[in-house]
């Protein structure tokens, strides 16, 4: 096992990774900037090393700095976390070459699941469902119709060249075809100077469930289940739970499986997440892998009463999985708190917290690196807290949720503690029916 | 279901009532002392009523103040917490006269157990096994003889006016039994001015374990297992764990029936707990049932998911009980934390809280009542919090515990971490054999 591990990353899940290893008896060195100097990860560590001033890419991102870093307090691993060096193809290379053990995924995993089409293929190819649609451009209408015709409508064309919505159009049948196409071709044309297409099976009311996989060095691979991450602002997810309310334990144990397949494909080490989106259907394809651990993993924990962190630090040792697959045993939710403004756009707001309860009991777990008297700088990601529900079934997740979020005292920065309550109070989130849209319709000019 | 429950007490149990009063949707009325303006239960209920000055004795035990608080509030039950009236019978009694729930025991059941010797007959009536002895004082050493021989040898002979261990000895075999009878009635005579002797069975290396029930109004009652509670000093619980390193799935078992046994017959109604002495054979004995809720009655939540408090409200309701009986499926331990000074005599160390973090993460739950800024006052019970950790074994559980109490700041007054850390560093403790007697030579000079 190892002896010391040197923690590159700051906030929460620095001092998450510094729990887990002073459990197994693992010192730890903690790297800070220097607006991070009063930071808890820098107090609880044994030993801590200022890497830069505040700007990520002289410190955070600094690798030189870090592998010093390392040298120099003899750490013989380095916890990447999540966010910033993580999925760094080239710092886990050059900690391999500096003979310290990167807890993560190896630089040929990283490259092989950051390039897009690369990981799509991949993935295809040893049978996990992807979304089906051309392969590149269109050549013509006709071409189009026929690819349609052969993976079913919906479909939706895009633009190659787009973004924001422009060039696309969803085609339901058909008759519509033409006219779509033509619409589409014409917008995308008028916008970018490129009227070039493509198709793709049109997801239905999607949902983003992704499933938690562990692999061991000996090419064993086993599931976690499933967490359902649909409640996303922009694209940055805001609350995720576990069991999803729309997995029954067949897709659990299909998607679980083709998780499985696609991670075993490359030799996966390591925690990972296969995210899918899975549309009204149940049917379900593949998003992306994060060769990572993922700011949602507590959920995974409180369910299958797993130490995912403890899980890396295993199998990056040697250590190997028995195979065996989990599925949850209770209901757990996360609410992610983030000093923002959730009334004004969720304009982040640093500064001093002058102010702090956190809440507790029965079912209730609190992740963050923040005290009274803390200042949160301007220079990082605006989560300050994690809020971790667990409960015996959905309803009592989000009752206790409420509670414990109402009890959550944070004075002197604005957070996204008011939205949190009113999605909880909210009928359609409780009812568990809704998309990874439902955001877009949500009223939070009232918070 | 209540509308409205009043909560009878203060500190971190009057929040844990209002956490779950707030997870069921029913309102709640704290009351307060004056030295209690500041406290959070004050903050977090949705009515508050100062009840009087900080003596307790004119306020959290003043019954007509409280029982007024309850009428202006329109309260429809009371939960008394533990402590304070939680076992006073003629509250119970009264708040039954004035149509209020009383959410514990009846006044009869109060006063069939808070007698001794009343309790300790209907148990030995009921089946549950109490310490086999005389039936009061011996009239001569023939009879001590005989009885010993009938029970059994270790035995004790006690003074019946003693105390602190004087006219007390144990008599290992027979022939060791003149010379004990006779110094114990000199020392006694000597120093009680009464040498009147009693006769036990003498309980070796003992383990206070004590067993969880639940009954409702229907006379079903069930168990949740046992809580080890051996780490005492002077008679004060300090750390308890659930399941007992020393108790198997058979004494489980039957201590479990026994428990339900002995509640049934007084047609126990609500949470209770029935606490016994375990010898190193593996033989219970009753000692005597707490007709409330216990301080350490979260570590049975965490390893059966049960919310005792929830369960309480509702058999007080009038909602039947499956009388499924529940198995520990994980292992919890809870630290108390006191402000008090471990290194002086546990000495109290109320004042200001300047600076506190708590601990958080995988597995750990806080039960505490106290902020950064809090003055503790020197009127009350010392506890500030309840560290719960929760693990797979009784060695995570260790570990983890040692790691959150580390992790703990509380800055300005003293209290029982360090006391709490060396615990969990001691191999004795690590081994899970130890009696009730464990502390009693335990080196508490370098804390």
């Amino acid at each position: 096992m190892f002896k010391k591990i040197l923690i590159a990353n700051r906030g929460e899940i620095a001092l998450r990774i510094i729990r887990t290893c002073k459990e197994m008896g693992i010192k730890t060195v903690a790297v800070y900037s220097t607006a991070d100097r009063d930071s808890l990860h820098v107090r609880f560590a044994d030993e801590a090393v200022c890497i830069g001033p505040a700007v990520s890419k002289q410190s955070y991102l600094n690798i030189p700095n870090i592998i010093s870093a390392a040298e120099i307090t003899n750490a013989d691993a380095i916890h990447p976390g999540y966010g910033f060096l993580s999925e760094n193809a080239e710092f886990s290379r050059i900690c391999a070459e500096y003979g310290i053990k990167f807890i993560g995924a190896t630089a040929e995993q990283i490259n092989y699941m950051g390039d897009k089409a690369t990981a799509k293929a991949t993935m295809k190819d040893s049978g996990v469902p992807v979304i089906p649609g051309s392969e590149g451009l269109l050549e013509s209408v006709e071409e189009g119709k026929k690819i349609a015709k052969e993976i079913g409508y919906p479909v939706i064309v895009k633009a190659t060249a787009g973004g924001g919505g422009r060039g696309m159009r969803i085609i339901k049948d058909e008759s519509e075809f033409e006219k779509a196409w033509d619409d589409a071709k014409m917008e995308s044309g008028a916008a970018f100077g490129n009227d070039g297409l493509y198709l793709e099976k049109f997801v239905e009311e999607p949902r983003h469930i992704e499933i938690q996989v562990v692999g061991d060095q000996y090419g064993k691979v086993c599931h976690l289940s499933e967490r359902d991450c649909s409640i996303q602002r922009r694209h940055q997810k805001l609350v995720e739970e576990t069991p999803s309310p729309i997995v029954s334990q067949e897709l659990r144990e299909k998607m679980g499986e083709a998780a499985i397949k696609g991670a075993a494909a490359i030799g996966y080490e390591g925690a990972g997440t296969i995210e899918f989106l899975v549309d009204k259907h149940g049917k379900f394809y593949f998003m992306e892998m994060n060769t990572r651990i993922q700011v949602e993993h507590p959920i995974t924990e409180e369910v299958t009463d797993f130490d995912l962190i403890k899980e890396q630090i295993k199998v990056a040792a040697g250590v190997p999985i028995s195979g065996k697959n989990y599925f949850p045993k209770l209901y757990a939710m996360e609410c992610r708190i983030n000093a923002e403004d959730p009334g004004n756009n969720f304009r982040p707001s640093p500064g001093k917290i002058t102010n702090l309860h956190l809440p507790g009991g029965h079912g209730v777990r609190v992740d963050s690196h923040v005290y009274a008297g803390y200042t949160i700088p301007p220079n990082y990601d605006s989560m300050i807290a994690k809020l971790i529900v667990t409960g015996q079934s959905r309803e009592e997740v989000i009752t206790r949720m409420k509670r414990a979020l109402q009890e959550f005292v944070i004075e002197g920065v604005k957070t996204t503690i008011p939205f949190h309550i009113k999605l909880m109070e909210d009928e359609q989130f409780k009812s568990g029916h809704f998309t990874t849209k439902f955001l877009e319709s949500f009223d939070f000019s009232d918070l």
